[in-house]
């Protein structure tokens, strides 16, 4: 069974024009991007990383949209963000071999915390070391899209408010982090929520591998299904309290071997089935 | 002297048309506002509290706008929050009287949490208590409006990204804060950051009274001058972090009396120079 997004997939269904050669497939990752300065949104297609195109939607693909034909080469565009969330709600200590690598008790209950829309960037952009930190570190993520407008969703219910997932990087400051009781500067400072590179819709997420490579050596590994609060389990908690927006985020927790960043490296989340957000860190200049 | 916002003072300035029957007299609280389906801003004239009117703005008051001249007297608008932040940052544990009654350090330094722009309404919108909480507080807070992009603004520019302040009523579920360890969920929730009524763009916010009261009975009072980190120290620290944009929200932390709201209570939030920000409380249905 898939546990993939029922509203889009009804839309798509809809609006692919049935006469069009696409007309039988689904396109499953969406893409945010610019190209001479216009924004827009995509349909990945291609299967090999060098010939993936963008068929580029009409409309934004949280409502109903129809895919205009129009294909643009994924070489020749800037990604963005795949969605410019009104709120990143995170959950803390959600695998427990990283709550204990940093001494932290595993949580008897999901806790939340808000990363700030002005700190999400997109596959490729710097992630900027801030001055007010020495010990940066990168926490690999599996990132829940949400597609539509939810308040107080029952569990049954979840999988129809997922529009999709992909990569997230929740990088901590984490000096900050242990000197402030609450984090919203250790973990909502420009460009500390690097997401992309696409959303893909189709997926069933409860059991894919998530790495972190840093300058291609491995970090962080682990399995979604070692999350000790499911996916449903985190979009219960949290929309018992707020109503979530369309394209708003969900961070799901990061598995162990989290660690330093230094100016210089690179840093590469994958998650299977999404593909990988990779990101420079540089000085902030 | 004056701290306000030198930025729209220079606007209001440039842009009120020099013959109009106001020209020589700065509009200082802009209000937002909906009438027969449309929303607007509004600058509120008049001093009697049932002869206010509203002159409607065209455009958006943190660039450059103008009086359109034409007016709706108050009584006849519904008062919606008069900004729709993007992000509200909130500071914690402002004023040692309030940091002792809880039984908490008065910390460090200021540390900050964020409210979504889903738990902001307006004056006389009902704050619904939560099913997840059953000891819900009010906590009467300066909220602090800016009115440019900023980040990194040095101590002596802070008064030039402050657009004005308004009332702002930082609601929590005490009980959820306790249990949890970030609290996204007990200050974050729908309905439980009331702001308004308006924003007073000229005021000297140094040392204001804030008071609370319940059903008429006073609850919390203060002086702005007690804070233990000003509004200069505030906007310097987070914004070492984060790009603020116009229309964010700075709360400034409450002082003591902080106490349990009911079902049915309706709590009120004045502070000098501004006015009072009313809701009631009602059952969440």
């Amino acid at each position: 069974m898939r546990g993939a997004a029922t509203l889009c997939r009804v839309s798509l269904e809809r609006q692919t024009p049935a006469g069009s050669s696409e007309g039988r497939r689904d396109p499953v990752r969406i893409a945010r991007f610019s190209i001479d300065g216009n924004v827009a949104f995509g349909a990945v297609e291609g299967d090999r990383p060098d010939e993936l195109v963008l068929d580029i939607i009409k409309g934004i693909p949280f409502a109903e949209y129809e895919l205009s034909g129009t294909k643009v080469p994924l070489s020749k565009v800037r990604l963005l963000p795949p969605v410019l969330p009104n709120k990143v709600v995170a959950f803390g200590r959600n695998y427990a071999d990283h709550a204990k690598e940093l001494g932290n008790e595993v949580p008897d209950a999901p806790f939340a915390f808000f990363k700030p829309s002005t700190s999400v960037i997109g596959p490729g952009d710097d992630i900027q070391y801030p001055a007010f930190s020495e010990d940066l570190h990168h926490e690999a993520e599996l990132a829940v899209v949400i597609g539509r407008m939810c308040r107080e969703v029952p569990r049954e219910r979840v999988k129809d408010v997922i529009f999709g997932y992909t990569c997230a990087n929740d990088i901590t400051a984490r000096d900050v982090q242990k000197r402030e009781k609450q984090w919203a500067r250790a973990k909502g400072f420009d460009t500390s929520c690097p997401l992309g590179p696409w959303v893909e819709t189709e997926l069933d997420a409860s059991d894919l591998t998530i790495q972190c490579t840093v300058n291609g050596a491995q970090r962080q590994l682990g399995r979604t299904s070692e999350m000790i609060n499911s996916i449903e389990d985190l979009i219960v908690n949290i929309t018992e309290a707020m109503t979530l927006l369309p394209g708003d985020v969900i961070l799901t927790g990061t598995p162990a071997g989290v660690g330093p960043l230094a100016v210089g490296d690179e840093v590469a989340v994958t998650i299977e089935g999404i593909g990988t957000l990779t990101n420079k860190v540089v000085k902030r200049g």
